[in-house]
């Protein structure tokens, strides 16, 4: 068993805030996080893999491949987006990082399965200081 | 003369659009930047200060103090904040890296004038593969 | 189950050396890092926490609140600190990336977990080379 | 238990690339990977050994050891070589960072266990985009 | 007048070798960079340019553009290729890391000319701890 | 002319405290860096010669002597040494970052002028957040 990593990244915008509280305690809650115009980050997003290598090629996943399937499913979908507003799959929900890395893992994971492998984390950056991991 | 950097960082959110513009040419012009409902970017700040070592600290400028100002006087009113709608410095200004840059610099150089020491340089990153640099 | 990760860091001073080993010993097992005046390094402290997103914010954890714990129990306790001198937690306790971790994770645990989630893994870097983690 | 990690690098040219394909095949399935002249990579490599700590200097292991035995046994046959043509070990075998990654698995652990600690992890970038983690 | 980066990368195969010194003084000279078999590394390449903003939309350059002039001009040239053999560009010069940049510089400088700005510096890193820079 | 940049490293401890001060004036002019049991940092050494690649080889200095010059006569004088106690050369000059890349420039200076190039630039980090340049 091997794991094999890919890293994508993409840029997008959100708050974290509630409708059903006050201002009050969105700011107690969420402070500059819940500012009402938005702010955003660069995010990193890590996707691994695992599987045994095809022993004519290799690979677990041809990264290209792997690259795609992000690209195509997670990237087109939030990149220069706005988390809250954008997104079909993130409405009605909190868009903390750990929410956006479990709907992640849960878009991703029947698209890996067909390559002969299985997903194993999503790792997404919010800042270089701040992570989340999901191992599903 | 020596060069002394400080490296501080916000987030913010943005989006680059022109009202007199249909959206057809926002689009053609800024792209994906152009999203109605904004995007977001982690910024990376570099800010340069150049002068000579006072003899009795060794500093061209206490580093700590450079901090607080960039602090007080950019990051307070950049971070977690919508650079079209929320900062002052930046109405009726299109928020592209350049223009932040130069409102940067022109904000600082006061300060950094007091300091007996002058500022020398505004690196500004929106990511890791994009940033501009301002000597005034 | 999801994992939460903040980034803080602190720069410290320390040397591996024991009393009771003639210098020779010393400098046979610990190298440079045996000086008799001491070196230090930049640290950069990864801390994991683990549990269920909190329904109402989307938060295992209040990452804002897990660095103040992090600064208030650990790096106001190493920050600009002699390891071997200075930090009560250490006395008595060679100044190794492992024995600092094991001490980190031993004093953030009770903390973390009256937060409804767990301590998962405190990961120190000593140089961008080295690195240890502990896991409780 | 605790976990210790040492970094190290080496520098070396590759292609993927079967013989007993065709020219064809070998561009559907490797790409540009698979240009005749080879191509090349910065690779990292990350070697993570678990143990306990000696009573006595605080290490797992030292890592000033761990260093020369990755240097000595894998970086000295990687740098500056070509990984389908000049290293004996990967003779007959397809240079993905997966089969590499296994390989230096396989050099690396007899080595390691005889300083009363055990490997735990290869983990190999080849790209800042690309990597692969082993744990044998 | 601001100047704007943009960073884009390329892996690439070389050797250090000239077929009129002999073995030993290839050896001499240039060291593990001459291996008959190559080696290789990812390039990293950061292209400044310089310019006043244009006032309509807050850039000196699109940087979408100059990502796409770079990727036309020289990526697709370099990127998965063998320095020595496969360039046109390079055919007959020593594929130093320093004469890779002044080719970049002549193969770019007229690009961006036309875009109302001018190319102010090829910074070129071979590994993380060398990189040349050129200005014209 | 073209500019050539090799990275090198040493971990120092020191301390920015003057002997002839109170400790109260001390701890108002250089905060924690005042602490008197010392604290450290992981410094990286930028440092950057121009000249005129040779034509036989393509380089403006062999990196790897350009290595060994910064080696044998800064590494191997600061690393994992005392800034203020051990190294000869800043005896008497307060350890800022600012007076430490002055000396290493006036010590490299004379053997850069021997290889037919000439030093540019002395790029010194104490942190990831705060570095000095000196261009002599």
């Amino acid at each position: 068993m091997i794991y094999v990593t890919r890293k994508e990244h993409f840029n997008a915008a959100h708050k974290l805030h509630r409708e059903d509280w006050t201002e009050e305690k969105n700011l107690a809650v969420f402070g500059k996080c819940a500012n009402a115009n938005w702010h955003g980050h660069n995010f990193d997003l890590f996707v691994t893999v695992k599987g045994n290598p095809n022993p004519e090629t290799g690979f677990v996943i041809d990264l290209k491949l792997l690259s795609e399937l992000i690209r195509e499913h997670i990237v087109e979908a939030l990149d220069h987006k706005n988390l809250n507003l954008d997104v079909s799959f993130m409405k009605g929900i909190m868009p903390s990082t750990e929410n956006l890395a479990i709907k992640i893992w849960e878009i991703l994971d029947p698209y890996i399965k067909t390559e002969h492998c299985v997903l194993h984390c999503v790792k997404l950056y919010e800042t270089e200081n701040n992570f989340v991991e999901y191992y599903g």
